[in-house]
């Protein structure tokens, strides 16, 4: 199926050297797909090389003068630079140009410019990041990952939905199981918020699997693990902080004399078996879910075969209807309880 | 210095098999210090062989007949066991006979005992669960850890005095850096709750760091870290997960053939440096601050070597005035708020 992606390719740590070629490699591999390259055509067009007349119609530059910094206030990119390359990126998709947008830029102005563009769904109060992990059976859906510090249980349900129809449209799993995030399995577990989201999550008709703990998001016990952004971005980068550790600490040991080094490159098929399973960048590209349009965010460190990811997922949610999933379920949900 | 430690036999997945051994173990190792077991003595006698005769009157059986059991109401615990092992184990505190109480049973529990039979500090609303985690830069402390899922910025204070003195008293540093657990590291990040406490903190005259995010638990940014009871709950179990996950990955790979398997053999040197550094085992043993007694809890799978390393913190905290260091603190500011 055609889809069309319009690419932020300003955002990020390394801007235009990761972002375009991770849209060209997307491009060979994916063709049904068109692109819609978006920055200042000076930093895309040296990346470019032939890839203009290759791809033809399937690819083209969009103008924008101005980019968004990765430490600049929300709130000052939204007024001040109308023609940034992520607010383009975005109008793409609020006028139909583009089925999605991806950007590795500054998350909270993505947040921001994205809900001033695109508007939230009917029924949908605020929008949520929801990022996916690698788990011992696959993978795990979670939401929300800081865009939202405090959190009504109204709220944490609706993420629930949300989240439920992410799964349903990328891994086409139509029952997808919900559980709310807790600090232990009974329902009398957890501060009033999450009791009383519990109650409404169980009667929403999702697939509800009950409360959670913070094992089961890499046990995998459920498809779609649910929070508020503060608890959510704390899980996120306490993960990020241990694995770097573990990381380090592996490449310490076998670095740590000559036995060692060649004992590394004995080692070297298992190392990176054991690599690729925990590779964050195979997970790079976190929804922003709860918008009239889809809006993938990638890690503003991302290299090209990362970025590339994010796109993909972004390709794979416009394909599969997320929009409509979401607002579907809601309209249901308005109409049993009207 | 001359310490007895008052130890919980019965509690634990593993009870007196794994308890008694690590006692002994430990009194074999610390030559000035005292043990009284607490538990049912046909129980614990099987597991003691010569070391009652061997240690004197170093060693102790204190009968207990009832065993709070792992998954056992706290409040139920506290009405119908009062001669539970771990009330027994905790009321040797209160009374003087031992100088810490160590348990690897119910933490609900525990806390619901230590609470009611030994008091809170002056000044101090709440007790707080204080763990310790291993970072790039040595180790981290970490509280509250899920005794209490709603606090206030007061509450929150007090843990980051309390944490202070637990570093000061095990760690022989005077001077610990406190951070408070956040979203992001500017003073303007967070929900109401966490920036009022990062004022009182600021002016608290602790070594106070600021804000800091997930990944700094394990980067060892700061020597504590302070959060609420969800969020330091949610943050613990997510990195047990990762961890078990981790490691099974690093199985499965090393054990994918004939080849592989050659290879961990080969690397097994660096393989075991890496599993010594991350062993949770060596990190066993979490603080019940803010009561008028030391108390530890062991992780209740835990086994000789890792109950060993939570006598070792009990020892640790009772010989270095845990106790008087933090009713000294608050003490001063009492005093300096009067």
């Amino acid at each position: 199926m055609t889809v069309t992606l319009a690419i932020d390719c300003m955002g990020g740590d390394h801007g235009p050297s990761v972002t375009v070629p991770a849209a060209l490699d997307f491009l060979r591999a994916d063709r049904d797909a068109r692109i819609v390259l978006v920055g200042r055509p000076e930093a895309i067009e040296p990346h470019l090389g032939t890839a203009l007349a290759t791809f033809g119609e399937r690819l083209r530059i969009q103008r924008a003068s101005e980019v968004v910094a990765m430490d600049e206030p929300p709130a000052l990119a939204m007024r001040n630079k109308k023609d940034s390359s992520m607010r383009v990126a975005v109008n793409l998709v609020k006028e139909g140009e583009a089925q999605a947008a991806v950007s590795a830029g500054n998350t909270g102005a993505l947040m921001a410019i994205s809900r001033f563009v695109l508007k939230t769904l009917p029924g949908i109060d605020r929008p949520a990041i929801c990022s996916t992990l690698p788990s011992m059976r696959g993978q795990t859906h979670m939401l929300d990952l800081g865009a939202n510090v405090d959190c009504s249980p109204e709220h944490l349900l609706q993420f629930g939905i949300m989240g439920a129809m992410l799964v349903a449209a990328v891994e086409h799993n139509e029952r997808p199981s919900v559980g709310l995030l807790n600090i232990g399995e009974e329902d009398i577990k957890g501060n009033e918020i999450v009791k009383q989201a519990g109650e409404l999550l169980r009667k929403s008709g999702l697939n509800f699997y009950g409360n959670v703990e913070g094992d089961d998001i890499y046990k995998g016990t459920v498809d779609v693990v649910v929070c508020d952004g503060f608890v959510g971005n704390v899980a996120l980068k306490t993960s990020e902080g241990l694995a770097q550790m573990v990381a380090t600490f592996l490449r310490e040991q076998f670095s740590r004399n000559l036995f060692t080094k060649l004992a590394a490159l004995f080692a070297m098929s298992a190392l990176k078996g054991f690599k690729r399973r925990v590779d964050s960048r195979r997970y790079n590209g976190a929804a922003l879910l709860g918008l009239r349009g889809v809006v993938v965010k990638s890690h503003g460190s991302a290299d090209v075969f990362a970025f590339e990811q994010a796109i993909w997922r972004a390709a794979e949610a416009a394909r599969n209807r997320l929009i409509d999933r979401i607002s579907e379920r809601m309209m249901e949900r308005e109409r049993s309880e009207a």
